[in-house]
């Protein structure tokens, strides 16, 4: 039990720390270079703060992004840089891309925020009609009030409803849980699943390469983190023996009650076929845990032969046997072809969940009071959209094929390009925003980084960021079979950039193997 | 250290438990109505989740919130009741109470949201000139971008000069920190103190009375919660002699690390004195804590001869023995004038904390991307409103002004009634937004609470509800001393609607108390 607060100083040398502290600015130590002054000893320190928070590593966020926009504000300048701009390749942000927001959306948007608007004839009915109906769930018909802690009841019942159209099965409006973003509903539902010592605690199982936010929580909520890896020379799939190894592994040491699927993957691309998805669900049946699907993805399917298949379509399909599988699955404005992160928009659909579970979790997000009801509105526009024979139908499904055709197109043109390239492998980019390549690095490229004090693939994201503008995240950020070295990049950048990305990127990475050819 | 987690099942039970729902779930344990039916053991279950959760309470939306809830759609079915409507006075909710929204902001954030509308000129050109500048302060110029995890940087510098307007001190845009609402940064910080077991495991210092999002934060993070009690025999006042009580028992067992301040207080309605600030200031140097201002109210000034003083200016004014003390203060768009809680608008400004930690504070806010844009797009409105001049000054002033000479005279109007009402006494509202009348229970009512296994106010507070569909918050949710009775109202009821409801409240308490008369 001890042990997990150990990362810190250990206990009795941090209670002399703090006696100490205490006593050298103490009240019987007063005078004006005494108790206060701008020399007094610190009461958070690096030493003193909570041990879990330091543990946390979220590299999406990490120093090469905050070099990045070092080396921008550099640029604005005019330092001299071999580069002219700097491509933030780093995070699924569609629009700060160049993406252009779904007009009907932001239309919706701006006429719930300014009811003075909602007469006004530019704004085509449909449009009117949906702001109209929103704010009326809102109390004092503001988006400006505070909605349920859940979330703003008709934005439930339409997410159910979509729910309902997408898998055929029914959905009920009090399993939903709007959410701060999807990262915020899948906090809190591993926040509930934490508990126990030692061999009880609760273990998480997280795919390798996984996003951070999986083992960002696991750190901060003290949990185990149980990998299981997926399988690069099988485009990143997910197998069952692997799952296996990794549940039989982790009983050893502590409790696993959560499996964490990210389909389509992120950073990997993948997108799991439903005969996997079936034997997934088996699985966790099987081993007795709980399984979180985090689909925020679901729109983003782009390769020949790939459809997304919900874990809660899948499960219902499944029969009675398995109907009573404990299931949350995450969804969000952020990614799709709206790509509207900034909203925070988010919710989760709980299955099967114990019902005084669930009144724990109606208490824990009303600590939060509610999530931003710009964000559940924009969410609504995503599960509601014109329908056939609205005004906006038209202009909505063109500028929605347009954003995922072209997608469609980044993820290829990303993929063969890197295959194209000598010591770099690329699977492909079946679904979601990004393509997680392997670089094969030379020894003396290896032992560089090591001298340096970084991991390899760190080092060769620093390079080409510094020699050519880009920002990468390195594998090691996600997780990698020890001695493989990748990197996430989105799909993102507009086609005119990505093409100057891919160019720059190769010639990188040609004078990279050169200069290191062992 | 166990005894930490000792309020679930024991250890040595739950492993149990855990041992056998897994032996009973097994593979080896197949057929139908085997391992995954509808009759399968819950992973996760009251017993099995995480004992912290548990712990955690939240009044301010428990469950007499819930039942008005559901009060309200009985109304709504025609099932009679004896009042024509619930007036939900348990949060501070302006708009949802029929506050119209600030003109101005609303426009601003339309704007942002839809930029189609930038050229059109019946708005005026200073919030047209506001939503570009936001707007060019965001990555792709489009609030659906991610901003950076602190927040939009050119929000930030408008928070810093506002900071630095109000105290005539110098504010770093370094030290800022968009959040997602206030509480979302309070429970950041403390996130951050949280550390040690056993007698240096972190104690939180929390005014009783207390918003309960303190104690929620310190059972969610295991800390210690620290009481210290506010004086109600002096309008509430921050007694240091308390402090210095406090305190002392507390390092029996536990390491206080952190003061938490309300001003102006939240239920209690107090504005605290400069001297009382700075008594406070002098406190927390000598005991060696970090300093959390809750200054969310500091626009909600109504008794004469009251002002806001904030803890930044007032540390800055003590001079160099104080200028090191570690300060966070956290303001928010949910109260003040505007009170746009929707938006999940919030800042904390962080004065003297020290570089390492501020950079792990960086981190761990990345881990949930960003703020919500349109929140700090409203927050900048806040801080950067309309100047002397601007086409939206005029208006915009006597908006602002309306709403708070009605709010000044609704907190005259509730404190006077209550105090011409038997068996209530209520200190003068001299800001925030709420009262926190104490009501003298007769014995009779006390034991028949207890007979039915209710808080004698939480009993109150039902009755209140089921007889004159007012729905208040019981004094227990916020803490009181033993053997008094409380509760929470806001004064947010406009004025027609208070009149109905402090008639209704009279009437309601006076048969109460005849029923129950000793």
């Amino acid at each position: 039990m001890l042990s997990r607060f150990m990362s810190g100083p250990h206990p009795a040398k941090r209670r002399l720390v703090a006696m100490s502290s205490h006593l050298g600015n103490g009240p019987q130590n007063g005078g004006p270079t005494g108790p206060a002054g701008q020399t007094r000893a610190k009461v958070l320190t690096i030493d003193s703060m909570n041990p879990l928070v330091k543990k946390v590593e979220y590299a999406v966020r990490g120093p090469i992004v905050a070099r990045a926009t070092e080396l921008e504000k550099e640029l604005e300048k005019g330092v001299p840089k071999p580069f002219k701009q700097v491509i933030k390749a780093n995070i699924g942000d569609a629009h700060a891309m160049g993406q252009k927001p779904i007009t009907f959306l932001r239309q919706v948007i701006s006429l719930c925020v300014n009811p003075d608007l909602l007469d006004n004839e530019s704004f085509p009915a449909d449009a009117r009609e949906r702001a109209r109906r929103i704010l009326q769930g809102c109390k004092g018909g503001s988006l400006g009030s505070y909605s349920d802690s859940v979330g703003v009841e008709v934005i439930r019942k339409d997410i159910a409803a979509y729910i309902e159209r997408r898998d055929g099965f029914p959905s009920d409006p009090d399993n939903i849980f709007l959410s701060t973003g999807a990262s915020d509903a899948i906090k809190n539902c591993l926040h509930l699943l934490v508990a126990g010592s030692g061999k009880t605690r609760t273990g998480i199982m997280i795919p390798i390469p996984q996003y951070p936010l999986y083992s960002a929580a696991a750190s901060q909520l003290d949990a185990h983190q149980v990998n299981y890896y997926l399988d690069e020379d099988n485009n990143w799939a997910l197998d069952i023996a692997e799952l296996e190894r990794s549940v039989k592994e982790a009983r050893e040491h502590c409790t696993p009650r959560v499996l964490c699927v990210i389909n389509p993957g992120n950073p990997t691309g993948q997108v799991l076929s439903k005969e996997n998805v079936q034997e997934i669900i088996k699985f966790a049946a099987r081993e007795h845990l709980f399984l979180m699907a985090d689909e925020v993805y679901q729109d983003n399917i782009y390769a020949d032969g790939c459809a997304f298949h919900s874990f809660k379509k899948t499960l219902m399909e499944l029969g009675p046997d398995y109907a009573g599988l404990e299931l949350a699955s995450f969804h969000s404005t952020s990614k799709g072809y709206m790509g509207e992160c900034g909203f925070r928009g988010g919710y989760m659909e709980v299955i099967n969940m114990d019902p005084q579970v669930k009144l724990q979790l109606k208490k824990l997000v009303s600590t939060k009071l509610c999530p931003p009801v710009s964000g559940q509105a924009t969410m609504d526009c995503v599960v509601n959209p014109p329908q056939p024979g609205e005004p906006s139908y038209e202009s909505f499904i063109k500028e929605k094929t347009a954003v995922l055709t072209s997608l469609a197109e980044r993820a290829k043109l990303v993929a063969e390009t890197f295959n194209s390239i000598e010591g770099v492998t690329c699977n492909t980019v079946q679904g979601a925003m990004y393509a997680f390549p392997r670089i094969h690095l030379p020894q003396r490229a290896v032992d560089k980084a090591k001298s340096l004090g970084q991991s390899p693939d760190g080092f060769y994201a620093l390079q080409l960021l510094e020699q050519a503008g880009i920002c990468v995240v390195p594998g090691s950020g996600f997780g990698q079979r020890d001695g493989t070295y990748h990197f996430r990049t989105t799909i993102l950048p507009q086609p005119d950039k990505l093409k100057i990305f891919m160019d720059a990127f190769t010639a990188f990475h040609n004078k990279f193997l050169k200069e290191y050819a062992d």
